[in-house]
């Protein structure tokens, strides 16, 4: 059993190569979106040209990036969401309804703080972690049917 | 043709009565979540007792609540999705991403100041729009092929 | 907002009735199987004829039952699944499996004492209510917004 | 042809590997849940930190597990589900329902005292056997079209 | 609960008007096939042109017919496909296969002459009847539970 | 057995009143785009505000119209898809591929002159008419069995 | 690209032999139901029990049967029925349907005597021959664009 | 992650072989239909026999190559549609429709001669662009997350 994993969310920590890291020799491929802020932000109008309003040239880069985000979600066993400390992550949050829309599984990461403020979307996971070395004991367990400690 | 539209996100401002106001005489039906806020909270652990923990007390009443939402989602053929100008507001864009991948048609309402925040979700929709009353004019199009003004 | 409500499971109580009178004027369509357990076990061979053997008398009642219970099922917008104190249920397991994976709000009824062997299907919940009367108070809840008390 | 199949239910008993052994040579890939009945317990809390209450304990680690169940199942051409002579096995019922409705090709496995009690789920599968050693010469034949003897 | 049932196949006896007969009273909803033999053979041709070729003129006749039949099979939730006596009826057996493949709750008639040449469609099937009266007691049973006699 | 007609394409000669006025008593509902070709343009930037560019301008429009042109398509049981005698009426050929990949009853309308180049589109037809008067007697035929003359 | 294809049908020519060895070096898969008479009627009962009655000895058999038969429809991209010139051959149309359902490239093989008979299963298809060679002709052109001569 | 590209619409230029050069190293594979523009007039016949009217002509040749052209769509990723500068193009407007109902990542590939016209198409789209080359650009941007110069 191979585990697609698609990893959304906050793109300011090392939280995606922590579990990339500790999940190494575990049957699992990942996947995630371009973690590169000012690409994501800036490719629309850097390959399909310059707009004047801000609105459009957010708008094209954000499409383009869907392109990728949609196929990671869709091809996933498991999509793990992380909501990090600042920002408003609205997209996060949009991935997290996406992949609950399509029955897949969802793990969400998000410190304490947070807990009342993403009650619907934990509502909908079928885990809820603080730590990314959580979501990697979670494959393990999943794929291997082992426990840490 | 009667629309079917589920009014989702900010629970502080009479957006949803200005949109419901201005639609009389449309054949639209609306939809949307419980708005009074303790309720909402509380609905859970008021029916099915007490929690301990405000990590369970607040799971019980949101799964609670998905009873409605995803009901209004799933029926709906299109759903509007207010972000107001506090909180995280990460169910308003968790519900959007779930209607987004359910092929519902989505308008987006916001202020100016979420738009960069916001291009995600906005590039999902098929109208963004600022005003409730905007809002109307678009069912009112959509149902009735006018104009304002 | 009309709710399909399917109750499916235990036959030997009067819980659909507890729901279904305290559910009187909310705007609930209330559907469930065959609850005469001599016309539900005999179907098949009262009208498409006798069979020697137990197990093809019993299949031929159970695939009949099965156009009435799948319809109830599908058509649904809630599936409340109730375990009693007796008997192995498997029916009922199997329901709220096949209501989970179509993507139903499963509510699950059940005594404290099935709590560990159901934690499967509780895990699959929406709600989880130990009293019919809990399950009218969620009804209404999701309808109106209202809560007891 | 390559079949993939899901061996669902029991964990007392040493059906399964009488499944796979006796399958070895044919290409079929088998995969089930963790038959580690105190990790399968315990999963939840060991990785994502203790629970005072029993029930969320379980819930916990049954949505752990249903991660790995729902890929197995809906990953699966076929899904086996054994009823062993002991305990409720509501899971079991539950796992065959939610295969039923995603169409999957299901095999019951159980004695002849169960029968009565299984008769909705038999009536939904493709074949309902008594021996492991038969699922073995069904997969065989379904795979090279040979029979036994 | 409103039943919507699909007679297809045969049309050379009074089938269809026994069974709608008989269910006079009951919440059922039936849609059928156009009929009239010349009719649904001549359709095409009579409202879109001539064909020199007789494959073409009865290709234009089929694919209009289609247009009814796959709403009428869409839109069930039960199909009884009758085999009668004579003909080769292939398009009877195509409908039964397009309804199985949609998870339809699927009734076949037939007399007994053609039980082994039947097995796969009433393998497919969750009632087996001879005779029209049969699919009425049926109906009868589905909706209201009770039973002959 | 009511059906629901989207009827698609040409906005410049009254094929939709010769098909609504000819269908008259027939049990039909009807549906179709916004057919006022200024309102149709320029609804985008009427309601939610001027845009520079063209594109968007087009686009903002394009997008609006799609809210009831996908409802539309998506609630049809048949689609009817008018090709005229000018302009290169994409969104007529965008909108049969919609309702062919939804399975919906495709009836395509066009002159001898263009049946070359719309031999794709008429492939995944189950009618191909050149007057909306035949369109009528189809409706008519698949509604009541009745032919022409 | 791979093409999988499904060859249902007549089972007591070499038309499959045809197709397969004609179809020597192109990237073609091929499934099929178990062709073998005898093991095919007797399968069931033979691994899981004699049957009295015929006509559950035939059921048991065809389920059986179908756990193959589906997965090869499901999973196929093109399906091929085969029309022999005796017998009923309703499992063949009964493929057709199934296959057509979902939405699956339909090939029919048939003599001409059989042409008014197969017309329903025919308007289906995207393609109808009368030689097994002509079906590879379609693979090879399907696969790599070129035409026989 | 490997990107599944179909390449849909003109034929006359060499726009396919300027993306799958560009493409060379990129983790792509592409499929288009067949661009032999007599083979993909005449297969038809040439495979299943000469027809009198141009219109089975044609049909007969269509509907052929559908069996590659839905392949084609299904299994992509994303779709790639260009309109050239000639030619009424109906079928790859066709393709884009069917495209977006399968809710496929639809790039859009034309000159500015033809934006007003291909409004609606634009509109579905996750990408517009002029030359191939911005496809290229776009694809090693989903893939690898890297902008041009």
């Amino acid at each position: 059993m191979t585990l697609k994993v698609y990893l959304s969310g906050e793109i300011h920590t090392d939280w995606r190569e922590r579990i990339t890291g500790g999940a190494k020799g575990l049957d699992v491929s990942f996947n995630s979106p371009v973690t590169d802020h000012d690409a994501s932000d800036d490719c629309g109008v850097a390959i399909m040209g310059a707009e004047d309003s801000k609105f459009w040239h957010d708008h094209k880069g954000a499409k383009l990036n869907a392109i990728r985000t949609r196929k990671g979600i869709e091809d996933a066993d498991v999509v793990v969401v992380r909501f990090g400390e600042k920002y408003k992550q609205w997209n996060a949050a949009f991935d997290a309804g996406y992949a609950a829309a399509l029955g897949k599984s969802l793990i969400v990461l998000h410190g304490a703080e947070h807990q009342h403020a993403l009650k619907e979307v934990d509502a909908a996971a079928l885990a809820v972690a603080e730590q990314p070395e959580q979501v990697v004991q979670i494959l393990r367990y999943v794929l291997e049917g082992t426990l840490p400690g």
